[in-house]
C-alpha cells in the first residue's frame, strides 16, 4: 500500500477522556474514531488490524471443525422468554420495538437463537456432535462504556456453540476449542493464560477464561512462567509449606510496641522480617443454629486474607469482620495489639498453612501497646482448631502444579469457553433421538472470543513511549519503507519503488510512505502505528549502496546493504 | 470439505409462505433459516455463497482504490437530525432507545456517519479525493418483508462514500465505481445491466442502478442485446420512426363496430393489424391559471401510454384520466368509440411519434358503435397540437443508442451508484480549504451493493426444476464427488479420496459426499444446492477405469477415464 493512497491521520494528543494506553494510542494512531458513547468506527488503519485478528480466529475455528454461519443481530423477545433471560439480562440488553410493536433485542449473545436452530434442525444422534460459530457485531449497553474498544457497546465477537449427545463428547469439543483458542493467541503473538473460571450467571460446569497479560487488566491472575498454570488470584491455591515447623528456641516475652499496630511497623521496630510476624484477623461467624462465634484468623505478616478461601473453612461459611466493640468484648484489648495467646474458650483460632509451620514468631499480646515475641504453638498457645489455605498467593509461591513458582500479573479477558451442559437445551426443549429411539436433551458448549477487544488488549501488552508495538501477525503493515527526500531524489524514488515491488511480490504487507513528509513525521507515524520493521532509504546511504533498518523494538537502526535488505526482511518476517 | 463434517440439511418442500423460486430454493437447500419476519440465519451452506460474493465485492472495491472501514451499526439520532432524515426516513428506520433514554437507530444507510467522519478528518484539498467503503449488516424495517433474502429486514450491504473537491473528480470516481460494479457482476457470472435511474429521495444528479436480469424482478427494463444500453421501461425513449408518413390512399369511411370498443377487437373485425389502428386516451389537465382542458392522446393500437413521458408534454404536467362524463361532455360519445376526427376547439389532440407517421388508419368515430377507417392527418383532421414520445417502448423498437433493437426484461436491483453532490456535505457543514485557503463544501458520491440480495438474485436468474444453478464463482462448492457405495467399497473409497485430495491440492473447492447416502439422495442434493460439476464414482465404472461426469447444466452424464477426470475438472474450472 502506498501511504498517499491510504488514509493516515495520526494525532499528537489523545482526547482527555481516554484513560488506557490502548485507547489513547488507537485514537492517536487514527485506528478508531468515536461516534458516540461506546461506539467506534474502525478506520482503514484499525480495520486492517481487526481483519487480521478475525482471519486467524476464523482459520483456527475452521481447522477445529467448527462450521461458520451468520445469525441475525436482531432477535425476537419470544426466544429469550423461553430461557427467562429477557428479564434476567437487564438494561445491558439493548431492547428494540419494531414498526409492528413487536419486541426484539440487538443480540448481546446468541445461545437462544442457536438453540432454536438446533432444536429445529437436529433430529438424530447421528447428526451430533455439531459446532457452529459466527463472527458478528454484538451490542451490550454497558452503563459506563470506556477504555475504547476494550469495553465498547458495539463490538465484534466470535461466538461458537456446540451440541452433543453426552458429556464425553462435549468435553472432547471443549478440549478442541481450548486448543484452538491457544492457537489463536499464540499465532497472534500474544502472551496469554487460560484460567479456570467460575461459570457465573450463564450456568454450567467447566469453564476457562483466556486472558491477555497486561498491567492494565481488570483481573488479578496468578500464573507459572514455566508451565501453563494460571488462575484468578482469588482461586489460586497456596500450597502448604514443604518444611516442617521449627523447634522453639526462644522464650516467650512481651515487647513494647507503643505505636506499632501493624506487622510492618512491629517488624521494623524489632529489626525482624515480616515473615517472622503473625497477624490476627478477628471475624464473626454464625452457625447453623443461629449462634455466633468469634474467630481469630492467623496469617503470616506478609500475607493477605483470601476471603473466598476462608469462607470454605467449616464454620466460617458466612463470616464477617468483627467490629471494634466485638474485639474488645472477646479479647479485652483494642485492635492493633490482639493475638491468639491466652484467649478464652469463646475464641476459635484458625491458622493459615504458612502460620502453622512457624516457630518463635511475633504476634499481638492482647494488651495495649504490647506484642509477644518467641511465641510457639503447643507451648505458649494450643494448636489452632483448624489449619487451612486462607491466604492469597504471592509471587514466589510454589505453583500448585508443582512445575515452578507463581508470578502475579493482571489479565484482560479476551476469550471464554463454557460447558453449558443442558441449561439452554432443557429450557428450550432441544432434544434428539438416541440409538434406542429415545428422546434425549442435548449437551451444549459455548465459546466466545472478543475479536475487537483483542486489538485493544494487544496494545495494552505492547506499547512504549513512542507508540504501539504490534506483534507481526497483527500489525496493520509488516514493513514500512520511509524514503527521505522522496519528492526530490529520483534515486531514492527508484530504490524505494524497487524494494516496495520486491517485498509486495514476496507477499509481504508493506507500506511505502510516499507522502513526501519530513523524516521526523514519517518515523513518528510509523512508530506510533506500530509497524514492526522500518527501512529508511536516503541519498546519503544510497551513495554507498546502503539503507537503514530498524525493528520497532530495536534501540537503534543498523546499516544494511541495499542489495541485502529484501533478504533481511524476508528472513525476519 | 467432507459432507459428513459439514452441515447439509435439504428439504423436499419449501414452506408455504415462500413465493419466489430463490426463496423456496434457499430454504429447501438449507442455505438460510428463518428466525422471524425478514430475519434469516445464513446456514453454513448459504454463508459460503455469501462470503464468495463478499470477497469479490471487496477485491473490486480495493482494486478501485476504495478504503475499507467499519462504522457502527447503531447511530445517534443527532446526526440524522442534522440532515433532517430522522423524520423523513419514517418507520422503515428501526429506532432504538438506550438505557440512558438516548435515541439511536439501527443504521439503514451511513451517509450521516461518514459525512461526520469526513468533516472531522478532512481539512485540506490535498486529502481529496477519498473513497471509503464498508461491508456491513444493515436493517430496514420493511412493512412487509418477503422474498427471503431479497427483501429481508436485516441484510448485508457494501456501501461506499466518496469525497471530492469538484464535480470532475466526483465524476471520475463515479466512473471508476461504475466499472468496479460491472467487474463484480461479471466476475460473479451474472447477466446484468446498468440502468440510468432517478435519484429519488436521496437527492443529487447522476445515478445508475445495476440490475440482475430475472423474470421475477420487480423492475421492468428495456435493454439492448448488442450494446450496454439499459433503462427502466418507464424512462426508455421510443425513438421517432425513421420512415416518413405515407400518402393517403384510402377515403375516410365509417365502419360498423357494434361491440368492438378496443383496438384489438376492431382490428380483428376488420382483418387488419393492430399497427393500423389508433387508440385515443382522454385526459384532463389543469393549466397554471387553474383552467382545465380536455386532451386526446393518440397511441398506435399496439402501444401503451407511458404516463411519465406524457406528463413531460407542455400542458400535460398534471394530467389525469377523464371520467366517462367528461368524455361524453366533450365528445358527445361513450368511451370505446371516441377519436380525434371532428372534435371541437375545446379538445386538444396530442399524438405519439408513432401515430404522427401513420396514414389511412382506423380510429373511433365519436359515434356509438362506429369507427372510422382510411383516416389521414391534414386531410381528415388537423395535425396534432403536439407530437411527442408518450408511449412505452416495446420489444423490437430501435435502441436509443442506435446499436440494435430493444428487448424487455425484468430486473432485480442489486447495486446503485449516486452522485450526491453537496446534499449531505452542505447540510452537515463538511468543508475543506482549497488551494487559496478558501473554505469549500465537499462533493460526494455514494455507491451501494446488496451483498445478500445478490445471492437471491443469482438464484432467480439460475434455477430449474431440479434446483439452483449457481455460476461457478458463487457456488458453495465447485465440484461434488458422489461415490456410490462409499461405505461398502474400498476401491470406491480409495478412488474418491485420491481424487478429492488431488482437486483440493489444485485449490478447487470440492465437496466429497461421504455420508453414505443412496445415489438418488446425493444427486438430488447436489443438484438442489447448485454445484456446477459432479463426478460419480462407482464400482461398475471403476472396473473399466471410468467415472461419470456431469455439469449442472448438462442434460446427461458423460463417461470419463478416472485418470483424466482431474484434468477435465481443472480445465473446466
Amino acid at each position: 500500500m502506498r501511504a498517499s493512497q491510504f488514509f493516515i491521520a495520526t494525532q499528537k494528543e489523545a482526547p482527555q477522556e481516554a484513560e488506557l494506553p490502548s485507547h489513547k494510542l488507537m485514537l492517536r494512531a487514527g485506528m478508531i474514531k468515536r461516534l458516540g458513547s461506546g461506539l467506534y468506527t474502525w478506520m482503514p488503519l484499525g480495520l486492517r488490524v481487526l481483519r487480521k485478528v478475525e482471519a486467524v480466529v476464523r482459520e483456527e475455528m475452521n481447522r477445529a471443525g467448527a462450521l461458520e454461519l451468520l445469525m441475525p443481530a436482531v432477535q425476537p423477545k419470544e426466544l429469550w422468554e423461553e430461557t427467562g433471560r429477557w428479564a434476567v439480562f437487564g438494561p445491558q440488553m439493548l431492547k428494540i420495538r419494531d414498526r409492528h410493536e413487536r419486541d426484539f433485542c440487538f443480540g448481546p449473545t446468541h445461545e437462544e437463537v442457536i438453540t432454536d436452530i438446533a432444536r429445529r434442525e437436529i433430529r438424530s444422534y447421528k447428526q451430533l456432535p455439531l459446532n457452529f460459530y459466527q463472527v458478528q457485531t454484538k451490542f451490550r449497553d454497558e452503563i459506563r462504556p470506556r477504555f475504547g474498544v476494550m469495553r465498547a457497546r458495539e463490538f465484534m465477537m466470535k461466538d461458537a456453540y456446540s451440541f452433543h449427545t453426552d458429556l464425553e463428547s462435549l468435553q472432547k469439543t471443549y478440549d478442541t476449542m481450548y486448543q484452538a483458542y491457544s492457537n489463536v493467541f499464540n499465532r497472534l503473538g500474544l502472551k496469554f493464560r487460560a484460567v479456570r473460571a467460575d461459570t457465573g450467571a450463564i450456568g454450567g460446569d467447566g469453564s476457562h477464561e483466556f486472558h491477555v497479560l497486561a498491567d492494565s487488566g481488570e483481573d488479578a491472575l496468578a500464573y507459572c512462567e514455566s508451565s501453563d498454570f494460571a488462575a484468578n488470584v482469588e482461586l489460586a491455591e497456596a500450597l502448604a509449606p514443604v518444611s516442617a515447623r521449627g523447634e522453639a528456641k526462644e522464650v516467650m516475652r512481651e515487647v513494647d510496641t507503643p505505636k506499632q499496630t501493624s506487622c510492618e511497623d512491629v517488624a521494623a521496630l524489632l529489626g525482624i522480617t515480616l515473615q517472622q510476624t503473625v497477624k490476627s484477623i478477628a471475624v464473626m461467624a454464625t452457625a447453623e443454629d443461629g449462634s455466633t462465634r468469634f474467630y481469630l484468623l492467623l496469617l503470616r505478616g506478609d500475607h493477605t486474607l483470601n476471603e473466598i478461601k476462608a469462607a470454605k473453612v467449616a464454620g466460617l461459611e458466612n463470616f464477617r469482620f468483627a467490629s471494634e466493640q466485638e474485639i474488645r468484648d472477646h479479647l479485652n484489648c483494642p485492635p492493633g495489639f490482639i493475638g491468639p495467646v491466652g484467649v478464652s474458650g469463646q475464641v476459635s483460632v484458625v491458622a493459615d498453612r504458612s502460620v502453622a509451620v512457624m516457630s518463635d514468631f511475633v504476634c499481638g499480646a492482647n494488651k495495649p501497646k504490647l506484642h509477644l515475641a518467641g511465641v510457639n504453638f503447643g507451648r505458649d498457645l494450643p494448636e489452632p482448631v483448624a489449619v487451612a489455605d486462607i491466604r492469597n498467593v504471592v509471587e514466589g509461591d510454589a505453583s500448585p502444579d508443582g512445575k515452578g513458582t507463581i508470578r502475579l500479573c493482571r489479565g484482560i479477558e479476551v476469550g471464554h469457553i463454557f460447558q453449558l451442559r443442558t441449561k439452554y437445551a432443557a429450557a428450550m426443549d432441544a432434544g434428539y433421538l438416541d440409538e434406542n429411539g429415545q428422546r434425549q436433551t442435548m449437551e451444549m458448549g459455548c465459546y466466545g472470543i472478543g475479536v475487537s477487544r483483542i486489538v485493544g488488549a494487544a496494545i495494552e501488552q505492547g506499547n512504549d513511549e513512542r507508540g504501539i508495538i504490534f506483534p507481526a501477525a497483527m500489525a496493520p503493515f509488516t514493513v514500512a519503507i520511509t524514503p527521505i527526500g522522496y519528492d526530490k531524489s529520483e534515486a531514492v524514488q527508484a530504490a524505494a519503488h524497487a524494494l516496495y515491488d520486491e517485498l509486495l511480490a514476496a507477499g509481504i504487507d508493506v507500506l511505502l510512505d510516499d507522502r513526501g513528509e519530513r523524516p521526523g513525521v514519517m518515523f513518528a507515524d510509523m512508530e506510533l502505528i506500530g509497524i514492526p520493521h522500518r527501512i529508511v532509504i536516503g541519498d546519503r546511504g544510497l551513495k554507498d549502496g546502503q539503507v537503514e533498518y530498524q525493528a520497532r523494538t530495536d534501540a537503534a537502526a543498523q546499516t544494511v546493504a541495499l542489495a541485502d535488505i529484501a533478504g533481511v526482511i524476508k528472513q525476519a518476517v
